[in-house]
Formats: C-alpha cells, structure tokens, sequence
C-alpha cells in the first residue's frame, strides 16, 4: 500500500520523484508510484542481476523525493551507505528494520511491513516527518492520507488491534535484551558466519559483490550446478527449510531475520562443511 | 478503504454513482467516493436524524452503481428489503454480515470489515461479479484494484494471515452449530427479547421506526432523560458494559452481535424491569 500511499502523498502533480532500483520490490515501488506521476530511475543495478548496490548517483534538487529499498530481500544485498540530499528521502525498510543501527535522521520517511522483524502479516510501520506533508495539493482518500492517520493518532480507522499487539510484544523483547546494539551484533555473527564459509568453501560462491551483501539474506551458489540435488537432500535431512533462492535468480538463500538463533546459521554451515568432505 | 477502491474500480471518469444515505458509514463512503468522481445521492433520512430507512427512490439505469449500507451502527437501523436494479448494486455488510439470511444475488460487490461477525479487526471480506470490473479506463494502483487481488487469489501481496485464520475459526463455529439459519433465528430473538420490553416499559422508547429497527444495534431512549444516572449505575452493576449511545445521538445502544448470547439480553431487559419498578 505505501507504494502508492508515498507517490499520492508526496508527488506534485508537475513534479517527479527520484528511485534507486535495486531489486525486485524497488522495481515494484517504480511501477506504482508511475500510476500516480513522473518518476526518474537515478541508479539501477539491474545491469548486473541486481548483485550490487549502486555506489554512485545523481540527486536532483529538483525531485520531490529519493526512494530507496533498504535490503533486497530476493538477490541478497543491502544498502550499507545512506545518501544525504536535500530532497526528502523515503527509504523502504521492510525487510531489515530494527535489525541494525540506523540514523534516522537521514530519512523523511520509513516505512516497514510488519511481517519480517515486527510481528505477523497485516499492519505496517511508518515514521514521516510531518514538515514534508500536505505539499502536493492532491486531494487524497483518507485512508491513503498519512495526514489523516497523523491527526487519528493512527486510529482513524479500526486498528488491526493483534498484529500491533504482537509487534509490542516484539518490541518490548527486544529492548528487555538490549535493544538494537544487542540485535546488531548478533545479526552480524550469524551473517559473518555463513558469509566466511562461503568464502572458504570451495564448493560455494556468494551471488552477491561483497560490498553489498546483505545480513538479513544471504544468497550463494553452488559452483557444480549438478550437485544441487545432493547440497539439498543434506539440509534438509538436518531440518533446515526455505533454503532454496527466489525462482527469479536460483541458487541458495538464507534468510537471518531476527528470529532466527545463532545456533541454526551453524546448523547449515555444519551442512555445508561436510558437503565439502563428501565432494 | 473499500470506500476508495469500491468508486475506483467502478466510477467511470464521466460517470457518477449513486449513493444511500443512511448513516455515518454511508455519509463516509459518500465523501470518498466524491475524491474520486461524481455522486449522487438519490436518498437520505438525514431530515429525521437517520432515525430510518428510506423506503423509496429513484435508480437511473445510467449510473455506474448504486451504493447502500445494509446496517447503520451508530443509529441502529437495517435494510429489511434491498433493491433491484439493473445497475450493479454495492453493498456494505460491515456490521451484519453473517447474521441473517440474504440473497446473495442481489448484489454484485460486497464487502465487509471483519472485526463485527467475522474475526479481529484487520482484513475485509470482499465479494465482486468479476463482469461488473475493469470498465473504468483507469489505471489503478495494485494494491487498490480487485481485478489484481482475483488474480493473486487474495495473495497479491503477503496477507494478513492472523485475521484471516481467526475469521475461518468463526465461520467453522458458525457451520457447525447450524449456519445462518442457526444464527439469524437466534439474532431474531435477541433483538425480538429487547425490543419487547422497550415497546412495553413506559420509561423507554425505540430511537428508530419500528420497520426500519435493526437487528445488531438497538437504540433506545430514556422517556425522562434526568433518570439517566440512575439507570447507568443499575445495568452498570448488572455487568453490563458499552450501553451508551455514540455521542452524536445520545440515548443508548445495545449491540447484539453474533458473539453475544441470549442470556446477556436478558440480563439487560431484566435491569429495565427493575428500573421500571423502581420509577
């Protein structure tokens, strides 16, 4: 919903809004907000399957925002550098909020589906500063005003009262541990884990460049295509699941989101050490 | 937000929809549709305070839909007949779904919030002709356009799985112990036990007309509004809670939903008794 919830809030009808393309989801934030007016893709790395973050951009004073897509969940990679700029900047967090540090001084707005570090399916988080509200001079529905939800203390209409509950609940776990810093540094270990077996194993390569590899997924390849059959009845005889990559780019993912223990990142890497051994 | 997506997906850019004005609800779904394109509204009981349901208007065969809403909350009334056109009739079932017998055929898009009869707040229940979409010319953002949730089998994007599995829970103990049939006989008496005693005690009065009385709201008056005190305190201690009416209406209101059972109606007509033998 934000996809076009950020165009009809934030786009002049003359204007034209600013998206870094990284990915499956970024590509689908273009799409949307293309319905609603002008958008200008400043940097894409679809040149190269989505394997990097661009490094580089322009940012035009002129644009009425800059969006970007935090951590792409499908190819593995995340943004490690946020841009400054003087245009308001967006940033999709869906998939790694509150998985790592982040100035939130650097973005205008945020927002995150619940469903990957907050809580179950079907509410959204979105933190806007209001100074950049209210300037596109559309009349908006007002379920898709986030003026409207502001002034409704977000309760304009009936709040989906359980999974904001539950993402309570999340919150308050994560604080009694230590908040971010402790969720940080555990997210690091369990990623610097899988990413140094993939780098010493010889029998694997990471999909994604180094620079832009992300925490919350990491994605690999297996260098002999034709043990695939082998490599997954392994790991799944020692329980693991979900391992497979999107349909879209092949070859392995694992998914490291805040839930997930230390002890299952080594599960796989115990995997992955004896595949070795066997090939 | 079905109040956007109904005159998005149905309102031609020429066009106009027309519109019952029976309530809150209906007045809302009125001022969204509005943003989107040109209404009318071919009847309203807002002369006497929405205290009924108009029994008669006109329905021009050249409007995109007609728009009702079968139960008005706040003001406690109900449609008993619905009407025939030959224009797609539209039809907010928010607060009664699943607590009487319709014809289903009447009607070619329905929707309803689940947090009434259904489940926790957080999903809607939609069902749409497929004939009646896709004949706007507008291009409509994804996430706004049934066509694309028909295609994604209500999985377009991740849903909202908690609300969804509680509201199949209810729908199993809704079959199980008799289906609609069960539970419209059951409503019937539980609104047939509280309007009995408002139509026989002298100190109380129905706050609608009779034929347009609802069957999930009812509201009532005290005939001497300075003995509101007293009353409040009496079903207040009888453990009943929520009984006052929305402040735009004053009075009281008894919602009798599905989850409510028999026994509770009771508890508040004997409180009435016992206030009339007090007064």
């Amino acid at each position: 919903m934000q996809f076009c919830m950020v165009p009809l809030n934030l786009l002049r009808a003359n204007g034209y809004a600013s998206y870094l393309n990284t990915g499956v989801w970024a590509s689908k934030a273009i799409k949307e907000a293309q319905i609603i007016g002008n958008t200008k893709v400043i940097a894409s790395s679809e040149d190269k399957k989505f394997s990097y973050i661009p490094r580089t951009y322009p940012i035009s004073g002129d644009s009425d925002y800059l969006h970007i897509t935090s951590n792409n969940t499908i190819y593995g990679t995340q943004m490690k550098i946020f841009p400054i700029s003087r245009i308001p900047v967006v940033c999709d967090m869906s998939s790694d909020i509150f998985s790592r540090k982040i100035d939130c001084k650097k973005f205008d707005l945020i927002y995150a589906g619940a469903q990957k570090n907050m809580g179950p399916a079907g509410c959204t988080l979105v933190v806007v500063k209001e100074s950049i509200l209210g300037k596109t001079a559309r009349t908006i529905p007002s379920m898709l005003d986030y003026k409207v939800h502001i002034k409704g203390d977000s309760m304009y209409n009936t709040p989906p009262v359980f999974p904001i509950y539950v993402s309570l609940l999340t919150m308050r776990w994560l604080k009694k541990n230590g908040g971010i810093d402790w969720i940080d540094k555990i997210n690091n270990q369990k990623a610097g884990v899988l990413y140094a077996e993939i780098d010493r194993n010889n029998l694997f390569t990471g999909a994604t460049e180094k620079d832009s590899r992300s925490m919350m997924n990491v994605t690999f390849l297996l260098n002999k295509p034709e043990l695939e059959p082998e490599f997954d009845k392994m790991w799944k005889e020692a329980g693991i699941s979900g391992l497979r990559g999107h349909r879209d780019v092949g070859g392995y993912r694992a998914s490291l989101y805040n839930a997930l223990p230390l002890e299952s990142v080594n599960v796989l890497v115990n995997v992955m050490k004896e595949f070795e051994k066997k090939f």
